[in-house]
């Protein structure tokens, strides 16, 4: 479980694979565990949306942080086989970001410190490293032939540049950001989560809002639904029953709740809707 | 992997947090990996319906006693951020419960040798002490920035008056007892569990039951659906197609099962509908 | 985590318990913790469907090979309690693997370098060794009472001999061999495999195929459906929109797939379903 420094060699492992399927989270932590065979893995998400890049983004950059410095190892890839770059960042904490050149990791990665150095993993070397086969590299399964073999390299002590060739990170591909304005009475912004409990997340960071009062009215931007009055408060348990909350999340976002029911069926809105929230008391 | 007495130090957990969310489950794991690199943990549930503490307790109860005695941490929590208490319970055994007051905690700590002591955590201190800010702790996510730090510090050591303060356990919240009632030829009882494969699992212990003979008849109280005749055996292979059996289930419970099918489904059945079991013999 | 050798001490443990269930995966976690709490256990799948022993099979034969030489615990086991026999086997890599003798783990060791010795379980020596009580071996759940303990005891270092007794191997129940008809123009083959990604997975492997050029046809056996073009590629990017694509998947397969869209649902084939591939060229 250590180093010879005495740290936990710690993997992350984030993906859109599923439990469901026929073990490829598993073909990827065995193939750590062959590699590397201290490593621990923490599993972070494996029911991301299919090909949902921005969402395995978010979650992973809320999760990171939380962990000691070490391997994050993500694969949400769409592109793979194609000319998109198996890449390697290391961020200013000292951890190690790995998966695809799509935008998954820069969240993350500016979350853990900002991104330092960037790494095109060298497959070839990286697999020979490894003891793996050189011929032996899927074209549809980087996360078990390229990803997991990285992480576990990087998570043993091997170095980036023992693996990968350095590029420039301005280089690096970026997802858009999700909309958000922020003015003195009102905030529009995107859905960015819906949880399991009907929770929903928008765009907005909660302290960047000026929210004045507790009394405020939401809609949904560009549907011909009611618009529902809704009350500022701290938690859950402060909402009677059928009343909609506005809330500072627990990762700081501005965020819409029902006490017991879910907001997100109440409004009928999903990752992507704009929702638009505006002070009554002002008014 | 161990403390200097060389025990292992695992942490079992289990939420209604669900795999598809946004990194609950893992955020919390990587909270202890943080305080306490060398806890091992057992996953024990994470889609326990949403706020279903009973159910989240049963299971508990269940996988609590086959662990050699560790801590356990367990948020079924629609009460987070109201008064509801977040509470520590050590039992006979030795184990340390972790969770908020309501009811979630305490038949699990029956089911390991009793409660011992019951403790408030003191959420300052325990921040503190686990390197954590106090000003961090969300009204939403005490699974995060209370729970997993208590379980965290709890497994390297740390004694529960180091966080905690004691409280008079008659005070603790507890659930209603599930509906039974056991008869010389007959029993009622709720159901309790309905599993993955639709066997039917209820509230009275089967060896509590004095069903004469094989032969019984099964009724839904309250429901105008037939009745079903069974027959008491030991396991799925002793029925015939479409025969429904009542059989002493692997906790030990009175349960309901047909071979290669869902007695629940036949039965329309979920948690809390009310089953007869009347003795055919003995009629 | 190490053996007194310096080896990790691993679990893979596949089932059909699912992941919302009352905790039975936790349960054998537990007990196997409990009896050697220093595995570390790898979880391959959990979400197999109920009863379906081919497809945990497969499964567990495609990550097992993937592993260091472990313990290999697989529970799908519809039989459980009647005469079907809980069994080890050895195979040539070193590895052990532990379930019911129904077609479960034959495939897998034969991936991990063919079947050397078959054990039949004596379940009182087993509970006798692992400290736990012969009298509390449910009818139902073998996962927990019989075969996890097993796992635990073998990972830990005990002989095959000393918890089971040799069979003959000639007697292990086999699996029917999936559907496949490879010719010079075309290939008929069962679906094995549907993903999450609704990648289809066929019986035949891709390199045993002489699909001659480029362009083929591909039909559903026995249903009266529209035949569909498709064109050989090497990964899903090669694709067009809506272009149904034939590749060789990550386990060296032939396989069906559209770029970021279900093939499975466009040919409405599950797994059972009969595909017909004809070269176009070659016409």
């Amino acid at each position: 479980m250590n180093d010879s420094a005495g740290n936990t060699r710690l993997v992350t492992f984030l993906t859109d694979f599923g439990h469901s399927g026929g073990g490829y989270v598993a073909a990827c932590e065995a193939t750590i565990a062959l590699i590397t065979p201290s490593v621990r893995v923490i599993h972070v998400a494996h029911e991301i949306g299919v090909g949902d890049v921005a969402w395995g983004s978010l979650v992973l950059s809320r999760v990171a942080p939380l962990c000691p410095p070490c391997v994050h190892l993500a694969v949400v890839d769409p592109g793979v086989g194609t000319e998109r770059r198996p890449i390697v960042l290391t961020a200013g904490r000292g951890d190690h970001l790995v998966g695809p050149d799509n935008g998954l990791l820069v969240a993350a990665a500016e979350s853990l410190g900002g991104i330092e150095q960037t790494w095109l993993i060298d497959i070839m070397r990286l697999r020979g490293k490894a003891g793996l086969g050189s011929d032996k590299v899927s074209a549809t399964f980087h996360g078990r032939d390229v990803f997991a073999p990285t992480a576990a390299l990087l998570a043993s002590g091997v170095a980036a540049e023992e693996i990968g060739i350095p590029f420039d990170k301005q280089s690096l591909v970026r997802l858009k950001e999700p909309i958000m304005e922020v003015a003195v009475d009102s905030v529009v912004a995107e859905v960015i989560e819906v949880d399991r409990f009907g929770n929903v997340g928008l765009a907005a960071r909660f302290d960047d809002c000026t929210l004045q009062g507790t009394r405020v009215v939401v809609e949904v931007v560009g549907e011909s639904l009611p618009e529902w009055e809704a009350r500022v408060v701290e938690t859950f348990g402060q909402l009677r029953s059928g009343e909609l909350g506005v809330y500072r999340d627990s990762w700081g976002q501005l965020a819409l709740a029902l006490n017991g029911a879910s907001a997100a069926q109440l409004l009928s809105v999903s990752r992507g809707s704009l929702v638009r929230i505006t002070c009554r008391d002002a008014a």
